[in-house]
Formats: C-alpha cells, sequence, structure tokens
C-alpha cells in the first residue's frame, strides 16, 4: 500500500494529516459552532424552486460573477450596518476559507507574511500557509483579548503583508471596537502598506455594531463575513467580503472562473429572501449564549465574554481529559488547544441544558467536596497544568 | 477611485485583468464547451427533491469528506471504463479547476514547477502560477499532437514536479492513447518522481478508452473528470479525481475543510441518477462533432481531429477578424490565442447549422472569387500571418 509519504508531496506536508474537528455521532453537537435551528420549511421549498430554476440552465457555466448574488449581499448589508454598501464592494465564493485563500493570493503568497494574534481561527494560518504565505504568530493578552499595543509592537516589527483581526475572535468569543481596528490599520500601513482583514464571521451575534463602516476611505481594510452562521447555513458554504472595489477587482485575478457553481448562487439567493426569520434565530442564540456565560460562571467556572455563538470555559488542568468527559454525557464541545479551555457552541435551549447538566456532572465529579457555587472559590478553576503542545485543528 | 495597482497586490498580479472568457449575450454560444442540452425536467424534479432535502439539515456542515458522491462516483468510473474503481480512490471539488488546484498545492507550488504541453488547456499555466509553481511551457507538433520525443526530452531537460496530459486535449481536440502516457510517465519518474496528470475533462467524447486504467500500480498517476461537459452540468461545479488512495489523502491536506457544499452534492447525486440519459446526449454530441469536422472540411478549412465535444479550424490570416465576423452572424465561438485557429463548441443540430452558415457566409466573403469546395484548394487555408501575441485566456 502506497502511504503519503510515499508520493513526491511537498516537504511541509510530510508526516501531516488531514485537518478536522472529529465528525461524532453523538446526541448534542456543540463544537463547530453550527446554528442549531434548520432552515424552515418555507425556505426549504423556496430553495427547492430557486435550484430548479437553475437546474434547467445547469449545462451553462454560472455567473461568473455573481452579480444578482453579490447585490442581495450588498443589500442585506446595507440593511443591518447602517452603511451604504455597493454591489462592487462586495465579493463572496465556497465559504469564508475561499475568500481568505483568494485574499492571500492576491496579497499573500511566497515572499510574504501574515500575521494573526492568537490563539484565533486557525484557518488564517492554515490558509497563509496553504498560500505559500509565512505565518506570523502575534500576541494576545492573558485574558484572550487584543493587546493593541503588542499587537502594533508586533506589525511593526515583522511588517507583514496581511493582518488578520478576528471580531468576534474565534475560539475565545470577544469582539473588539472600531478604534483597535483603526490604530493596528494605522500600523499596519506605516510598517508597509498591507492588507488588513476583518473577520466578522460571528459579526451577527456581537453585542457591537459591525465595523463594515470603517472600510469607507480604507482601500486596504476587508471585513469578510459568512452565511454558515447567522444564517443557519454551514451547508451552503458561502462566504463573503466587503471592501473598496478594487479589492474585488484584485480577488478576480487569482479567483478560479466560475467558482461559485449556480445551486448555491441559487439557494443563498433564497436563504436571502428569508433575512429577517434567520436573524429571529440569531438573536434566541445571543440569549442563550448570555445564559451559557452566566451558569457557566455560576458553577466557578472562568469564562471568556462572547460577543459571538459560542463561549470559551475553563480553566481546566486536563482540557483533554474534560472533553472526553462531558462527551461520555452525550454532549461534544471543542477542544481548540487553548490551554485549560474548551469552547463550546449555544445551541437549542435543551441542548444547552444537557451541556450544562453535562459540565455539572463532571466538575461534581472532579470537585467531590466542594460546592462550586461558593463565591471566590473556583470549582473548576485549578491551577493551569503543564502546557500540552498546542493541537492544531482546523476549527469552525 | 482606488485601482488595482493602488493595492499591496503581489507584483506579478500589476497590470493584469481578470481572466475568463468574453460572456456575450447572443443566439448561438459556442464558445466554451457548455452542453448545449438542458437537463431533463425529470432530473431537475430529482434535484429539487435531492436539495430540498439537503436544505432541510443546512444547518450542519457538509460531508467533509463526501463519502456518497465518491462512492457514486467511483461506481459511474467503474461501469463506464470496466476498471473498478474505490470510494477511496476518488476526490471531488468545485470543477476539475479546484481538483487541479489542491494537486497542486500538495505537489507544485513554490520553488517546484510544472509542465503542459502547448496549446493546451490555459488553465493549468493559470493555476500553476496562481499556487506559486513555475510553470514551463512543453512543445507539441505542429499539427497539435503530442510530440513524445520532444515532450521526453522536455522532461529530462526541466524535471518538473508535475506534467499534465490533457486528453482529449483542449483547444485542440485529440486524445492521446495509453502508450503515449505510459511513455511519459516512464520520463516523469526517471527524471525525478513527479506527479502526472491525465486531465480527461472529455473524456465521455473521445473515440478512445478512457486513460484511467493507467492509475493501477503507478501512484503518482491522477486522472481528473468533470461533470461539466458530459453530464450536462457546467453550472454545477463538480470535477472529481481517481488515483492511488494516497494521492486522495494527499489533497486532504491541502483542501478548504468543508469545500464542497451539501447542496453540489445533492445536486451531483441526483445527476449521477440519471447517467444514461445524460451520456445518451454525448451520442449526439460525438455524431454532430464528427458532423462539423466533415463540413467544415469540406468548405475547405484546416480541422484538427477531434475527440471531444468541440473542433478547432482554421487556418485564418487573421483569426480574430474571423471571430468577430462569425459573431456578426449571431454566433460566439472561441479565440483561444492559438494563431489562426478558432475553436466551435459542439452544439444541437440547429445551432451547428447556424454556426456552419455563419462560416460559410464568412468565407464566401473573404474569397468571393473561389469555389472552397474545389479540393486540393482550401478556400480558408491562407498562408499564416504574423503571429500575433498569443492572447491567454481561460478557456473553458
Amino acid at each position: 500500500m502506497t502511504r503519503i509519504d510515499d508520493l513526491p508531496i511537498r516537504d511541509e506536508l510530510r508526516g501531516k494529516s488531514p485537518y478536522g474537528a472529529p465528525q461524532l455521532d453523538v446526541p448534542v453537537r456543540l463544537n463547530t459552532n453550527e446554528n442549531p435551528y434548520p432552515l424552515p420549511e418555507a425556505l426549504v421549498a423556496r430553495i427547492a424552486e430557486r435550484v430548479a430554476e437553475a437546474a434547467r440552465h445547469l449545462n451553462r457555466y454560472p455567473d461568473r460573477d455573481a452579480v444578482e448574488l453579490r447585490t442581495e449581499l450588498a443589500a442585506y448589508l446595507t440593511r443591518t450596518t447602517g452603511h451604504e454598501v455597493t454591489t462592487g464592494q462586495v465579493w463572496a465564493a465556497n465559504g469564508s476559507n475561499e475568500v481568505l485563500q483568494q485574499l492571500l493570493q492576491a496579497f499573500g503568497g511566497p515572499g510574504r507574511t501574515a500575521i494573526g494574534f492568537e490563539p484565533s481561527y486557525s484557518m488564517h494560518a492554515l490558509i497563509s500557509r496553504g498560500t505559500g504565505t509565512g505565518w506570523i504568530s502575534g500576541p494576545r493578552r492573558e485574558d484572550f483579548r487584543l493587546d493593541v499595543e503588542a499587537a502594533e509592537r508586533a506589525i511593526a516589527e515583522h511588517r507583514p503583508h496581511v493582518v488578520f483581526i478576528c471580531s468576534p475572535n474565534n475560539p475565545t468569543g470577544t469582539a473588539v471596537d472600531a478604534e483597535t481596528v483603526l490604530r493596528l490599520y494605522e500600523a499596519a500601513q506605516a510598517a508597509r502598506p498591507s492588507l488588513v482583514v476583518v473577520d466578522e464571521a460571528y459579526g451577527e451575534f456581537s453585542h457591537r455594531p459591525s465595523l463594515l463602516p470603517l472600510i469607507e476611505g480604507r482601500p486596504n481594510l476587508v471585513v469578510s463575513r459568512t452565511m454558515s452562521k447567522a444564517f443557519g447555513a454551514a451547508g451552503l458554504r458561502l462566504g463573503y467580503l466587503a471592501a473598496d472595489p478594487a479589492v474585488v477587482d484584485a480577488v478576480q485575478l487569482v479567483r478560479l472562473p466560475y467558482h461559485l457553481s449556480a445551486v448555491t448562487q441559487a439557494t443563498a439567493l433564497a436563504a436571502l429572501e428569508h433575512t429577517d426569520t434567520l436573524l429571529g434565530y440569531v438573536e434566541q442564540l445571543k440569549a442563550e449564549r448570555d445564559r451559557l456565560v452566566t451558569e457557566l460562571r455560576a458553577m466557578g467556572c472562568e469564562v471568556t465574554d462572547s460577543d459571538a455563538n459560542f463561549v470559551q470555559f475553563g480553566r481546566f488542568e486536563d482540557s483533554a481529559a474534560t472533553w472526553r468527559a462531558i462527551l461520555a454525557h452525550g454532549v461534544l464541545v471543542r477542544d481548540n488547544g487553548v490551554p485549560g479551555r474548551l469552547r463550546v457552541t449555544a445551541g437549542t435551549p435543551q441542548e444547552n441544558d444537557a451541556f450544562l447538566d453535562a459540565v455539572r456532572a463532571v466538575l461534581k465529579l472532579q470537585f467531590p467536596g466542594d460546592n462550586p457555587r461558593t463565591p471566590g472559590r473556583a470549582g473548576a478553576a485549578v491551577a493551569q497544568g503543564p502546557e500540552r503542545p498546542v493541537r492544531k485543528e482546523n476549527h469552525s
């Protein structure tokens, strides 16, 4: 049997395994920040209708520039951010991962570097490497918020070509304010003119307004978004960006022609017709997210503030063991490799109850004598064990 | 207004324009090798049904490994090539362009090179450049067939990491035999172990059997395919490959996670249920393709033998002017930048009639005194003018 290493693959891929979260069949899956609410039946019917229309012309290539879809995405952004966005300022691709890959092909690539402030969305580093872009792991504060001064210093020192700011940050949960972005943008332009990418995959769940209006007058600033989370359409793979029209022109120099299928465009357009219903689910999820934060803190967990549809909690001496213990209760959460921490996605109220019950049971087993609710006595907040090697996984 | 060149893009992208064939609204479009037959209504209904099923779980990520789809593709290949192909030997992505991009990310990339024998499918060069892979333009014979000895010499001289063999070759039309592939495979393994990619996008239209059985026992040989042409599903963007399972493992190291949407998987599965009907259209198109060859030759054109659903014809002193003249008759064909030649896709009988009438009218205008049907007097075969710079376009 031939193994990968017998093939003439690139040296840096030798010994690697395919990335990705375990896809396990358990009752409660709260590990990939999926929206727990299935699309409403009216939308399912509309998708079938629009896809059937598209299928009647499926022998033809799709609209290469996805103009209708980009127009509707621009209208959505205009309506929800209060900032007027035009079709020419929007670009779409197969998931925000492909959007980021296209940006890195145009603005990163061999001989260039990108920086992110870690822990953050690990695909930023992976897609950078996949496009031959050198990766710089920038700093983050102990409490997982962005350390603006340290970030400015890192940008000045490394002079990266691309700067990633994930807001709300995955997997930690906190969003940044406009002032932070502006300071890092200035630092990035001073170091060399570099592209600053604000990844707002979880933007709709934030307490803060979108950072999108900052693109105005800043041609090197890009905001990326996705329909995977707020639109409950992870299976659709539709990511998009808003930026100066010149950036949209630039990604068209590197995109694969006809990258976005006619069925994807049709499905996304159908979902955009149902924006109000879908954003209603977002409000429910925000309330559930806040409940998770409150209840986990009441149990004595250390919980990072969250602007997203997930919550980072700890601190565990052995987070891998805790992950397994929670799984034994039928609940799948995520170990993103952040020492002592786990991440849980906000699910339905029933799913969240099952998760909270599981954590309660696990903590009781670990600290049988304690009352984890005693203020000032963090039952779960044990001293952080020796740092395990950070396992790099694609996390969603 | 910001222009692309004002942005911090990579130097090699400066001054470039987005690639792609003109998308013009004309009565007869024979320029992108699309299948002219819309999907049958029964299949459209089945697509709507399967997509609706998928849409009910669209809040979840799709099957990252597309196991059901790869199993059905393997069954299709087994049935149509007579060679048993397993699920583990098949990989699928958004169009064969993405398949090739993933192969180049794993086996090409910075510091590595790829070779193709040009004129050939121009995306091989473009995706190579897009992945930082150096591109080597290998030779082809004057009659556009592969020159095996010259190709062997080029491989020995340049020692590329990836070798592209397009069969049937786009835009010229001819397929290669197994012996040719084996000789180039041996040459590529002798130069260094390199990956040999046989691009069979038009394989179903060929007079020759598929080259797919050659993958057996040759772990560095890959055959790529697409559903765009024979399945009449250019709008679906579904490409796939067959190779040693280790190659499938290798592309999983570089693929974006969840690259293939649930709606794409559902639509492709529906189309595979209707394989027999769709392959019926292929037979009609092969007959029409042969008619185009015969009739163009009868008009005195120089026509390259074709194993595909398109025909390369000429020779024109000014192929751009001839392209425009045919367009003036409402028929869009393709100027791939091959000096003196144009390419026409086999359409419906009516479309092909319109095309042949247009060519007849254009030739009459260009050679009013000649009888272009006189044997031995090639009305269209004028001396080849000074070579124009070859315009590099994505061609499909």
